[in-house]
């Protein structure tokens, strides 16, 4: 596995220092400055950029959907697909805004994980298939000129496997983790839920296995991010998490090399329950909360806008010596 | 005074109709599809528009920084005017990636109100041409095509008068709505909220006098936004509030015509603790919440991508239809 080098404090430093001698008061920006400060230190230079940007959407299908967890059929994996391809999804539209390309990944759609709620979702040689081909669009991506990557992904019943993940990460019980899904009712929940219990007493897992919980758990979707996360990390590639699912992707990453979370962004809190369980086991700061549950990337692609205005901010502001702005009384 | 009409429930009904068949689990785009509704209501069209967009920053100087309520001289006001006017300001930097336009409109830098500490801040002549000059502002721009107002304010002083004018509208304490500013110390804060306390002692408000109010302890650039806000609603333009400042501002107008609100979106929540209590008292509910204490518009201009995405999702979706994807089973 490549190793993720720690992010330049150097860099940081020299940007904090930028910070203080814009024309304003120093921190009044908030978070933006926090940005723009950590995407100097991913990336090394003073003067962070935040183009290119892509949304990458692994989509695979879930063997557990055999279980009913899903208010959708299975096939509008395959139908997505084709939306996002003909430019008719929601993520289509959100990067347009967010001028990102969108990059769609199949990993396993089709020929998906098997019902982990009765077997291992996959083998050891797919999970690790699926993970390299994670890590080869990252290191393409990287290669092309990416410095912004939105983490998305789509596949009918995922949220399934994402609160498995995340219970057996965590140690949380699977109702605290399981949730509406795509609209899922009071009923449903309680299937998913009992779904997620089997699954965690049928394979035993440790937290301490995380590779063993994607293998046994997870989605093929969901072990393309974890690779992709590792990589990008790697290659000082700034991630931006979306929600649920690419959140339980990326704590298998976390879990797997910590420093990966200096080269990550979270985009927004999710109304999926789980969500906020991974991101306070992991300590992470949503810049968003606009009460979404889609997925497909839609919360990186909303926070891009945000990451471009924190970097034009550093970047195209003037001092108060170049503007002749006087300093505090 | 311009009255304003009730947004559309008849487009907002079509606009709800029309988001359930988008290719994607109905609500599952939270807030957005809030967003995109009510633009359709204020617009009274199914497909509503994001662009033009444009902030305004009313500028004016402020007679109470007379007793050092501010950590910055008073001629930072016109020297950030300069600023604003060579791109080099946040707001500048922020509204590039908004694709917005910054109209920076003087309305009494040099020649601003007097120490309200000791004086009515200006006189009711002087708070109608403000507020006339904020209502032209308005009427000219939606001539102009705006269809999206960010609210912005430049005025060394101008947290003062936003921390009286809060208390004397909601019954708050000074010391509920009086925070640092620009960056003062315990010591500064302490002040401040005692020219806050004597300015509400010596001026006998009642908050049922909002325009009494803003001619006691207001600033000529709060007046204007106040004008600004009232004409935008009658001229069904939607309104982004900003932080701090304007949102004192905007609260003046909704006192006097509360259907204002139903044009407006809070674009963030600011650090200046005055904020929350005006969201509060009129149920204001912030896109944003990025630690900001700056001003200018930079809130507005943040929340104007996230306006845009959720109109792009609402015009630019397919639909289960057209895409060819099953619904729920």
């Amino acid at each position: 596995m490549v190793a993720i080098e720690p992010v330049s404090e150097a860099h940081a430093d020299r940007a904090r220092e930028r910070q203080l001698h814009l024309t304003k008061p120093p921190g009044s920006l908030g978070r933006l400055e926090d940005i723009a400060v950590r995407l100097a230190a991913i990336q090394r230079r003073e003067d962070p950029v935040s183009r290119d940007r892509c949304i990458f959407v692994f989509a695979a299908d879930h063997g557990v959907t055999e279980e009913g967890v899903s208010a959708y059929p299975s096939r509008v994996t395959q139908q997505m697909l084709w939306n996002f391809a003909s430019g008719g999804a929601a993520i289509n539209a959100l990067a347009r805004v967010a001028e990102a390309r969108v990059d769609v990944v199949d990993v396993g759609v089709g020929s998906g994980t098997r019902n982990f709620a009765r077997e291992r979702a996959m083998s050891r040689g797919e999970l690790e298939a699926a993970m390299a081909k994670g890590a080869e669009k990252a290191h393409q991506a990287s290669n092309e000129g990416v410095v912004l990557a939105g983490l998305g992904e789509m596949g009918i019943g995922n949220t399934t496997a994402a609160s498995a993940v995340s219970a057996a990460l965590t140690g949380a019980t699977p109702a605290q983790v399981t949730g509406a899904g795509t609209g899922l009712d009071a009923s449903g929940v309680r299937t998913k839920t009992d779904v997620v219990s089997r699954a965690l007493e049928l394979h035993e897992l440790s937290s301490e296995e995380p590779l063993r919980i994607l293998e046994c758990i997870g989605g093929l979707e969901m072990a393309a991010l974890t690779g992709f996360c590792l990589e990008a990390g790697a290659r000082r590639m700034a991630i931006l998490v979306d929600g649920f699912i690419t959140t339980a992707a990326f704590a298998v990453a976390w879990k797997l090399q910590p420093l990966v979370k200096d080269y990550a962004f979270f985009s927004h809190l999710s109304c999926e329950r789980g969500h906020r369980v991974l991101l306070d086991w992991m300590g992470g700061n949503p810049l968003l909360d606009l009460g979404l549950r889609l997925g497909e990337g839609t919360g990186s692609a909303l926070a891009m806008p945000i990451i471009a205005a924190a970097v034009e901010a550093h970047n195209g502001m003037a001092t108060f010596e170049s503007a002749g702005v006087s300093g505090r009384t």
